[in-house]
C-alpha cells in the first residue's frame, strides 16, 4: 500500500480534488492521507472542512498557518508558517507522494515542504494562464514537481515547453469537472434548504445571478473600489436574484469582504443574499441553475464552460486564461459590467465544452498513480 | 536613487555578489541596502558577516533563520523561517528591486517574499544544470524572478526556454569571475598570516590540495560515507599539503562535519589544516595556487576553469554542469578519487576559459540595471 | 538620552498607557521608541495604529503576528509568533528598557523576549485579580519583569507578596484615568460625527447603554451562548439606544463576533449600533456619558468606578476584580442580566472614586523612571 | 486512563524526570505520552533521544524548535518557535495533564502553550533559586502551572510564599536522585566501554575529575574567557584524569564550545577526555566515582550532595542555591579555581545529605498524581 498525502488549503482546492481524493481512497494499492490547512478551518470562509468530513474524509492533520492582515506582507508570512507546519506534518505521516493543487500560497507552502524533504510531489492544475502573479507561483510549483495532472492539452504543452519530462506530464482534465457529470445537477428549495446566509432569503426556484470576486494580489489597494463597481453593478439588474459570496483569503480580503459588509448593511431588502461556502456537489447546482456569473473566479471558467453557463468575467485575474465561449471579459467599471450581465442575460445558456476534461478526471488520474512508482525527476 | 536591496545568506552568495554589490554602491542612481542572513551570520559557518563589514557593507539588516537539525525537514522549516524574517525586513527597507544568488534554500525564501510582496526580483546564477534537488529549486526561483542575469549564454539559453522573456534575460558573466580579473593572485605566507586555522599548520609557499565537500540533499544519509572516502584518498597523497575546508549548512552538513572531525582528532601531524572561511578575495589566491582541487564546491567549475586550475569533481552534486576542460569527475570511491586526483596532479594548468564571464560582470550588470525601469514581469 | 520601548499590542493596551508615552516623550532624558503589534494593525479590530498616529506617536515597528483560528491552540501559537516579531524588533531598536500592559497573550510575548534579551522590563498593572486565565498569564509577567507601576495599593501589595522586591513596585494608578481628569467630557452629536459605525443611527445626545464583551479564553466554546444572552437582555430594554463594540481578539472571539452578527443582522431598527474602536479620548466622553456599561470590560470597573458610572458585570471574567461601589455582578443569564440592568438604571450616578489613580499616573511613572537606573532584578 | 504527557526538552530534562516517566508508565490509571524536543534531538548535544528510546520511551511527537545563532535573541526566538511546534503536538495528543521540568527556556515554551489551550500544567522543580535568569523563568512558570512537585521542603516553601494553594503543591524530592538510590553505582572500563569520545583515553578504574560548565545567559559575551579559566585550572592539576562535558545549549554555548574545543585541540595528550552524553545511569556512575566535580552543573549539587561527592562550583549561575556541605565556590579565575580544586581533592567523600529527596520521588508523584482529579487552579 503506498501512502498518498492530499493537502487541502482552501475551500476551492476541495472541489478541485474531491473526485480524485474518493478515487485514491477506493483504490486497492493506496492508503488515502489527508491534511485539511488554512482557510479550510475558519468560520469566516465558511469551515470547508466540515464538508470534507461529512464527505467521509476525516482530516489525520489539521493546520492553521494563517496570519492575519490580508497584506502582501502576511501572505507571505503565512507561506513561511504553512512551511512550518506542512514538514512538521509530513514528517510524522511519512507519505509516499504528495498531491497538491493549482496556484495559490498554500500550494506553495506544500510545494516547498515536500522538495526539501525529498517527497515526490504530484501537482495539479499546472500550466494555466491567468496573468497575474499565480502564473508566477504556479509555474514555480510546476518546477519544484515531479509529476504533473494538467487539466488541458495546451496547459500539458506549457508544461513540456517548460522543460518538464513529457512521461512525468499527463492530462486527464480537471477533477472539478467529474462533480458535473451524468449527475443531478437540478435545484430546489427543498434542496437547498438548510444552507445559513445573510441578506435577503432566496428562492433558489427563480432566476439569480452568481458573483464571486476575489481579491487581485498584484492590485493590491484597489480591492475595495473594485468590489463596489461590481455590486453597483449588479443592483442595477432588476428583476432577478444575486447571489453573493464571500472571497478567498488572500492579500486584499479584507478590502473585499469590507466592501461585501458595507453594501450589505446599507442594501437589505434588494434582493442580494450571502453566502460562505458550499459543499463541491452544491455549489455545481449552484453555477449549472445561474442565470450568469459574474466575477473572477476560476470556476466561471471551467465549471461554467462544461456546463454552458454565461459568464461574465471582471478584470484580470483570468485575463490570459483558456476559456469556452461561455465567457465575456469587463473592465473594473460599474457601466461596463452591467452592459455585459445584460448581454449575457440574453444569451441563455452555451454549448458544452471539454476544454478542461471529460468528466472522468478523478478515475483516470488514480488509474495513472498506480502505474507509477513514485520517484524524484 | 532607487533603492536595490542584495540579499547575502551564505558565504558561498558573497563571493558571487561582491563586485556586485561595490558596483551598485558606487553608482549615483542606486542607494544599495544589504541583508545579511542565516549561516554568514553564524561563527559555525566562518561568519561571513564579519568579512563583509570589514569590505565596507554594513549590513541593515542581520537575520536569524537557521534551524537546527541539518535535516531535510529542518531545512524546509529554515526556508519558511527565512520567509517569516526577510517579509518583515523588505516591509521595512521597501526597496526598488530585490537581488537574489543561485539556487540555496535561503534564496528561496528571499524569492518567496519578495514575489508575494509584489517587489521586482532579480535572481542571479538561474538556468544552471547541477543534476540534483538545487535544480528544482533554481528553476523555480527563476519562474518567481522578474529579470535574470545568468553566467554563461547557454544559461540565457535555458532560462529563455523555460518561457522567460528574452528581453528579461542577460548574461554578463559571473561576478565572482571579476575577483579573479586582473589581480595580483599570488599567495605566500605573509599574506595567509593571520587566519585561524584548525589542524596542522602550512606553509603556503608549498604545493596543496584544496578540498571542499558539501552534503548532497538528495542522498541525506550517506554525506558521514562520502566525505571519508575523499579524506582517505587524500590522505594516501603523500608530499603535499591538504587544506580542508568546512561545509555549508544544509541537509547532511552535521554529517560532513563530524566526518571531518573525527578524521581530524585521529590524523593530527599528517598535512592537514581545517579552515572555516576566507574572504573572497583570500580564496581566490588559494583556488588559484592549489595544485588541484577535489570536491563538489561549484567554485572548481566556476573560479577553476577561468584559472585552469585542476579539479576532481566528486559525486552527483554537480554532474550535469557546464565546465571547462579543467575538470573530470569521479564516483564516491576512496580509490577511483585517488587515481583522478594523480592523473590531475600530473597536468599542472589548464588554458584559462571563459565560460562564465570575462571578468567584468559586476560592471555590466550595474549599467544594465541603470537602464531599467524595474517592473513585474 | 535613554531608550524606552512601549510596545501596544491592543487597542486597549493604548489607552491604558497613551497618557505615560506622552510624558516619556516629553521628558528630557528620554527617547522614546514604540511598537504596534497584533491587533492594532488590523481593520477587523478597529485599526487601533491610526489613532496612535493621529496622536503623534508613529510606531517604529508595525508587527503582524496574530494567527487567524481565534482558538486557543492559535491563541498559544500567536504568543510564540509575536516573540519571532518581537526578538527581531528588540535587537534591532536596543533599548535600555521595555514598558508592557496588562495580561494578555501580546504581552506574554513582550515579556518573555525582553527578559531572554537581558533588557530591563517595566510592567504596568500588575498585582491585580480578575479570576481566570488572565491572572495566571499577569503573574508570570511580574516574575519575568524587572520594575513594576501597579494601579492600586493592594495590587502593588499583591505584588510584593509574590516576592518581588519592594523596592522595584510602585503605585502611582492607571495612566487611563489621566484621560479622565480635568478633560471635557461632554459628548455631542457634533463631536461624535465622523465615527463610522454599522447598525442603527445613535443620537448621542438622549441616553444609551454601552456593552462590550470579550470571550472568556477559559470558557472558550461558550462564547456565542454567552453573547445572546446579553444581547437578548438589552433588547428588552426599551427607550434607550445601546451601543455595542466588538470584542478583542482572544480564542473566542469568532464565537463572539458571530453572535454579535448575527443579532444585528436580525435586529435592525431596534436602536442598537455597532463600533470597532474610538481614540482613548472619545471611549472617556462614551463612558462617562452612559447610562450604563454592560458586559466584562476591565473599564467598566477602572474608569467607570472614577467616573461614577453604573456597571453591570456579566460573568466570570472581572469576578474577583477590586472594584467600586458602581458595579454589581451577573450570570450569564438573560433575565438576571435584564433584572440588573434596570436596577443599575435606577441609580444614575455614584460617587467617584480614586482606587485606581487620581488622574496623574503618566507624569509620575515618568519622573520615577527617570530617576531609576534601569537594571536587571 | 488518563493521558499524561512529559515534555524532554534537554539532556539534563531526562535525568530529572526518567523515573517519573517510568512510573506512570508502569500506573494502571495512566497512559504516558512523550515529547522529545529542541536538543534531545541533535547530535551536537548527544542526542538524548536515542537514550530514552533504548530505556523505552518511544517518543509520541519529535519535535526540531532550536534556532541557530546561541546569541540571547535567537534563545527568545527559540521559545517563540517551541510554542509554535508544542501546540501543535498538544492539540492532537490532547493529554488530560502536561509534566514538564525545571527552568529552562524550551521549558516555558511548554508552560504557555499548556496554559493558552486550558490543560493543566505539573511542574518540577519549582521554587529553586539560583540566582540569574533562569530565577525569572522558573517563577514564572510556577506561576503558570497548576500542579507543584518541588525538590526540597524550602522549595515548597517558597512556591507557596509567592501565592500558590499550598493543596497543589507537594514535595517528594526530585526524581534525577531515583537513580542514585539502591543503584550500583560502581563504574569500570568494561561498563563503559562503548562510549564514544574524543580526545584522550580514559582509564575509568583511575582518578578523574569532571567538568561541566554551561554558559551563563547573564553574563553572555564572557563565556569563552570563563571556560578557559576552568580548563586551565584543571591543566594544573597533576596526576588525574580529566572528564569534560559540552555545555548545555543556551545563549553563549557556542563561546564555550569554541573554548573547549580550540583547548583540546592544542591540549591532547595531556589527560583530558571530551564526551557529550550519557543515560542517566551512566552518568550516576560518573559523578558516584568522581575524584571532585568542577564548573556550575546543578548536578553538583543536588546529585553530588546525595552522593557526597566533593565540587568546586565556579561563578554565578548557582551562587543562590540550596546546597550540602560537600559544595564550594569559586568564582571565575584560574588561580582561585586551581586552589579549591585541591581543598576538595584533600577532603574525599562528604556525608550523604538528603536535601532534595530520599530517592523514591518518582513512584510517590505518581501516586499523588493518580489522587488528583486534574483541573486548572
Amino acid at each position: 500500500m503506498k501512502k498518498i498525502c492530499v493537502v487541502v488549503a482552501s475551500r476551492m482546492n476541495y472541489g478541485r480534488v474531491k473526485t480524485l481524493m474518493q478515487s485514491i481512497k477506493d483504490h486497492n494499492d493506496f492508503d488515502l492521507l489527508t491534511i485539511a490547512g488554512a482557510s479550510t478551518l475558519l468560520e469566516r470562509f465558511g469551515n470547508a472542512v466540515d464538508v470534507m468530513r461529512r464527505d467521509g474524509f476525516t482530516p489525520d492533520k489539521e493546520l492553521y498557518y494563517l496570519l492575519e492582515g490580508s497584506l502582501p506582507m502576511t501572505q507571505a508570512k503565512s507561506t513561511g508558517m504553512g512551511i512550518l507546519e506542512l514538514s512538521t506534518a509530513f514528517s510524522e505521516l511519512s507519505p509516499d507522494a504528495i498531491v497538491t493543487v493549482a496556484d495559490r500560497f498554500e500550494t506553495m507552502s506544500t510545494a516547498i515542504s515536500a522538495s526539501y524533504m525529498n517527497i515526490p510531489l504530484i501537482h495539479l492544475q499546472g500550466g494555466e494562464v491567468s496573468g497575474n502573479i499565480d502564473d508566477k507561483v504556479r509555474n514555480a510549483i510546476t518546477k519544484l514537481s515531479d509529476y504533473h495532472f494538467t487539466c488541458s492539452d495546451e496547459s500539458r504543452k506549457r508544461v513540456i515547453e517548460m522543460g518538464e519530462d513529457p512521461d512525468r506530464v499527463f492530462n486527464f482534465g480537471c477533477p472539478s469537472l467529474d462533480l458535473l457529470n451524468n449527475q443531478d445537477l437540478s435545484i430546489s428549495n427543498e434542496i437547498m434548504g438548510d444552507y445559513i446566509y445573510l441578506g435577503d432569503e432566496i428562492n433558489w426556484e427563480l432566476p439569480y445571478i452568481l458573483m464571486i470576486q476575489h481579491p487581485v494580489t498584484t492590485s493590491y489597494g484597489q480591492g475595495f473600489f473594485q468590489i463596489n463597481e461590481t455590486l453597483h453593478a449588479l443592483s442595477e439588474i432588476d428583476d432577478i436574484q444575486k447571489i453573493i459570496m464571500w472571497p478567498n483569503v488572500d492579500a486584499g480580503t479584507d478590502e473585499v469582504s469590507k466592501g461585501i459588509r458595507m453594501f450589505r448593511e446599507k442594501n437589505l431588502g434588494s434582493g442580494f443574499t450571502y453566502h460562505k461556502n458550499f459543499s463541491p456537489e452544491i455549489y455545481s447546482r449552484i453555477i449549472n441553475n445561474a442565470a450568469c456569473c459574474v466575477g473572477n473566479s476560476s470556476s466561471f471558467i471551467r465549471e461554467a464552460s462544461f456546463l454552458g453557463v454565461p459568464a461574465v468575467m471582471v478584470g484580470d485575474r483570468q485575463k490570459d486564461r483558456e476559456h469556452g465561449s461561455n465567457v465575456i471579459f469587463s473592465p473594473h467599471q460599474k457601466k461596463e459590467i452591467y452592459k455585459r450581465i445584460l448581454s449575457q442575460l440574453d444569451k441563455n445558456r452555451f454549448d458544452q465544452e471539454n476544454i478542461f476534461g471529460d468528466g472522468f478526471a478523478g478515475i483516470n488520474i488514480t488509474k495513472k498513480l498506480s502505474e507509477i512508482n513514485f520517484t524524484l525527476k
